[in-house]
């Protein structure tokens, strides 16, 4: 990964222009070329290989797509990234802050620079189907063209592109998953049949992980591997690297190895050979034969299947199915973050603790916790200024000293073989401004806003966000970006299809067994930043009343750190709010304690205590 | 209008339903027929000669949309009308409740009781083409097809229709609209000059009228004609019945009479001329023209412009420009509301005040004051159960009494030549339950969250709802309607583009200047039903902090009529909310008891003084 000083591009933009303008790789020039942050499975986090929008600009945040035209070059962001985007692109690039009312859209922006009649390629393995649609009518409403360019143009000139990974799977049991992978593809055929869908083109990589109870590393962070999936109602293919077929244990877990019941035999063929056996599929079907297929998939394995046989779904029944958590899975959550909770924050500064040396002992701590794979993302340890770079992470040249007058962020999480975990808290080692301790206190009060809700059973998440606004509002303060995500059980830490966001998506209403980070923050530029995120479970509620019988829910904190009480301005919380935080710090020094107890971790434990005594 | 009793439609249908086979009317036969509520400018209030679904199924409500099938009848619309619907329609009818998890869509309901290769009708001069467009897709997906037919089957089988209104229009000075016509026009044709457009077809009928300065009275309470205009830059074609053309009113207000400069001359043309008008100035276009015409308008007028010319918008800039009143209006908007307001509360009733009475008196007080031109909708005026209908009206058949025992809830409104007004206020003339009075508690508490909420500048006001329902989901109550619409100026009493609701549309960022209602409410079907609505006014507002100078908003409310105290359990109520609730009984006091002392109304003056005094 690159560090927070720009990356020089003059050479590289010179030779990317230099592939749009010969007809090595285009038929005819381009005028722009778009190289989005994805995967073909329009991953998030992602390989290496992958990284094509960082090795073009320098920018390695996890959102952002960048255009090359002859005569500029842009990147578009959101607020999580304007400060690290700023410091990691040089002047060749234009910063496009996304959600600024004075912010050009891609398609404006194109509109406004190009010359007439321009085509603007991009690789339609990268670009979702959805994007593609938007950006195409876009631009050829304005007399422009989108042109798929097969060859992807940032791997012709990248000299020293990494190779896609091939990493060791493994299989899960059902102590884990709770549901045999064959019980999960009858349930999904169960959805099928009952929409009158014949065929499901399985994508997303966490999807393919969660449908067949395999985990592999091919991406940091995220336990997934790269393949595709094809089902249907008498037929399984999965897409994957021909030498894992070999491995006894994934041949062993899908069953290959002996004769099973046909329509639960799962064939499996080479990753590249997807789109052309999705082709083949689709010439076999009948007239009203639909295919279902994620509107946010690849433009190319959407166009693979003929329009009148395309079913596109916004998310799909496996993402829903994913997001709603079985029993054995909660119980999975739970554990993980009783793992995940078992350390201390770091000592009080020497001067000899670094966001680094602190980022690291909280991931050794973790590791020694039992079914422990590795970090859910890279940890954000964030002193002082650091802190208002949203998804800062600490590199040898930023690396800060904590200290007893600066504020200290830590937002860190693992993967365990049970579960996932994601947390957020801020911090002050010596005594906090008046300033730092308000604007925690609105963070604060945000949380518990979201945390205790109390809101009818079909709820959509981003209906809650402006609650945990309310108080920063209410000053003048705010923050640029959503308040939560949906977090997977051993898989991806950021996940759809709901979520609490001002942004609103096609986000499926609430329910219970759902999953959620809830995590406000407030960030200074130059100064500091806060937030505090738990992991929360949506759960049934039964207030006083129950309108229509619709039912209610809330959520209940599966993260059971302490709040630091000494952030806290007391007389800024309401009596409610006063109480919720005494309860969450009960149940933290129960649940944590009897934990840290049973490990014998005695100093952890004292402090545990200290930092959950009730507040008046 | 017809009454609460169901309307028999078995003749009707059978009728409907034969010249769906027949071939006077349609090619091939139809399947299906669709029914939509609104007429060509896709109104929400409508005349008579366009109350086509009221016709065929009995449900007068503002919203729901009505399909025949050969062997179906269903009816969808919103929570605000189950009751209603599902009195005044006979059991031929289904009510298709929206809104709730398991209400089919019209699509997927067609889909699932039409046979094979169905043909669906629709008048495309009432379907808007954004419905259109989605409807056909679903229907072609699943291999039936959407047919325009141009001859209206409901009017084909209505004897008695009536005729199309067309009545006298009034034009306004400076003095109401604080700018000229040909102000406004230049103001969007530098709009569309920014946006590359050479032409915009007005189509609203409230957006006609805000652009001309015109007045009519062609719909019960909207102040508005039946007129079309197209605008190019240099050319202005106003469509509408010619004999208006004659009037010389009209004449004089838009300079038809002398000579005027080219590009604001006005060229008065047929009501029915406008598609075939539209054609021809399409058949004009160069190559890179753009004609602008809101995706809401009618399919037929949107399919008048060749796709490649079409750029449809989901509101108009009159739209916008319409919702950021200027000084003038404000100021007409705030003298409206002194107006409205002029009045007290029946009383204390003797057995003789009824719903219907109640209402005529409010009106006749109204109708007494400056510049009362009628209502802005039909009072709501109802009595315990009756107040659970949201959109009741009180019929002979109906009417209940006011009385000691139960809620009453009044929601009403008048048009005056400065401004639009809506309140709804509910009392007790009696001892209100401690249920009704905790109910009604939460219900005030929603309504000064919204009204006292602060946000920042460019906040959508979808945002703010939940805030309205955050008191009622704690206690499990909630209610199935939005939570404001914009109000005009002397204009529709609901205009786009803002609102607060749930339901998120294509809403534009709040920005001062913009008047909306607040009005959450609790509906108890069969008991009682409880709403407070304030008209409020977006103004900026200097919180402690301004992050990254957004600035912040909040609102201003420009009703002012009390809020009956005895309905309030003020335990309930934080300090901030009393403080809310004192100062604004402290303006009410000032303001309504300054013009009330000065019109001599001293039994009404001593009833606000008593009904504004400061609760502990």
């Amino acid at each position: 990964m690159s560090g927070m000083s720009p990356k020089i591009t003059v050479e590289l933009l010179r030779k990317l222009r230099q592939v749009m303008k010969g007809s090595k790789y285009v038929a005819e020039p381009i005028q722009a070329y778009i190289i989005p942050s994805g995967d073909a499975h329009q991953s998030e986090y992602i390989a290496p290989c992958d990284c094509r929008r960082e090795f073009i600009c320098g920018f390695n945040g996890s959102a952002g797509t960048a255009i090359v035209t002859e005569q500029h070059a842009a990147m578009w962001t959101d607020g999580r990234y304007f400060l690290q985007a700023s410091q990691q692109m040089d002047n060749n690039w234009t910063l496009m802050k996304m959600g600024l009312k004075e912010t050009l859209s891609q398609e404006d922006w194109l509109i406004s620079v190009l010359p007439e009649n321009s085509k603007v390629g991009v690789d339609p393995w990268i670009i979702a189907a959805d994007q593609w649609k938007t950006l195409a009518k876009a631009l050829s409403s304005a007399g422009h063209s989108l042109v798929a360019v097969q060859q992807n143009l940032i791997d012709a000139i990248w000299e020293d592109r990494p190779a896609r990974p091939s990493t060791q799977l493994s299989a899960l049991g059902l102590k884990y998953t709770g549901l045999r992978w064959q019980d999960k593809v009858m349930q999904l055929r169960a959805k099928m049949a009952e929409r009158k869908i014949s065929w499901f083109v399985v994508t997303a990589l966490d999807e393919v992980a969660w449908l067949f109870n395999l985990r592999g590393s091919d991406i940091e962070y995220n336990p997934v591997f790269f393949a595709y999936a094809i089902i249907g109602m008498n037929s399984i293919r999965l897409f994957l690297d021909e030498k894992r077929t070999a491995d006894p244990v994934v041949r062993d877990h899908l069953v290959l190895t002996e004769p099973s019941k046909a329509e639960l035999h799962v064939e499996c063929l080479p990753y590249q050979r997807v789109h052309d056996e999705l082709q083949a599929v689709c010439s076999t079907l009948g007239p009203k034969d639909k295919v279902w297929i994620c509107d946010k998939a690849s433009c190319a394995l959407t166009q693979a299947i003929p329009k009148m046989h395309r079913a596109p779904i916004p998310y799909t029944p496996l993402c829903l199915a994913k997001a709603v958590k079985n029993p054995t899975e909660i119980q999975g959550m739970r554990m993980a973050h009783v793992s995940s909770h078992m350390h201390t924050p770091p000592h009080i500064p020497k001067g000899t603790v670094t966001e680094i040396s602190a980022a690291d002992r909280a991931e050794e701590l973790r590791s020694q916790q039992k079914d422990f794979v590795g970090l859910s993302f890279p940890t954000i340890s964030s002193v002082g200024p650091n802190g208002a770079i949203i998804h800062y992470r600490p590199l040898p040249e930023t690396n800060r000293t904590l200290s007893l007058t600066e504020l200290y962020l830590i937002d860190s999480g693992a993967q365990y073989r049970d579960g996932t975990t994601d947390v957020t808290r801020t911090m002050h080692f010596g005594t906090p401004t008046d300033y730092e301790k308000e604007c925690f206190t609105y963070v604060l009060k945000g949380h518990i806003a979201v945390s205790a809700a109390v809101f009818p059973n079909g709820t959509k998440g981003h209906l809650l966000d402006s609650f945990a606004r309310a108080a920063l509002w209410d000053s003048g303060l705010d923050y640029l970006h959503g308040t939560g995500h949906g977090v997977g059980c051993f898989l991806n830490v950021h996940e759809g299809p709901c979520g609490i966001s001002y942004k609103t998506f096609a986000d499926e209403p609430l329910e219970a067994g759902m999953i959620l980070s809830d995590e406000p923050g407030y960030y200074e530029d130059g100064s500091f930043g806060i937030r505090l995120e738990n992991v929360v479970l949506v759960v049934p509620t039964k207030p006083k009343y129950n309108y229509r019988n619709r039912g209610s829910l809330t959520f209940e904190p599966i993260t059971l750190v302490p709040i630091q009480l000494k952030m806290i301005r007391s007389e800024l919380l309401t009596q409610k709010e006063r109480d919720w935080l005494n309860d969450y710090h009960r149940k933290c020094q129960e649940i944590i304690g009897a934990e840290l107890e049973r490990q014998g971790r005695k100093e952890a434990l004292d402090w545990l205590i200290r930092e959950t005594q009730p507040i008046m």
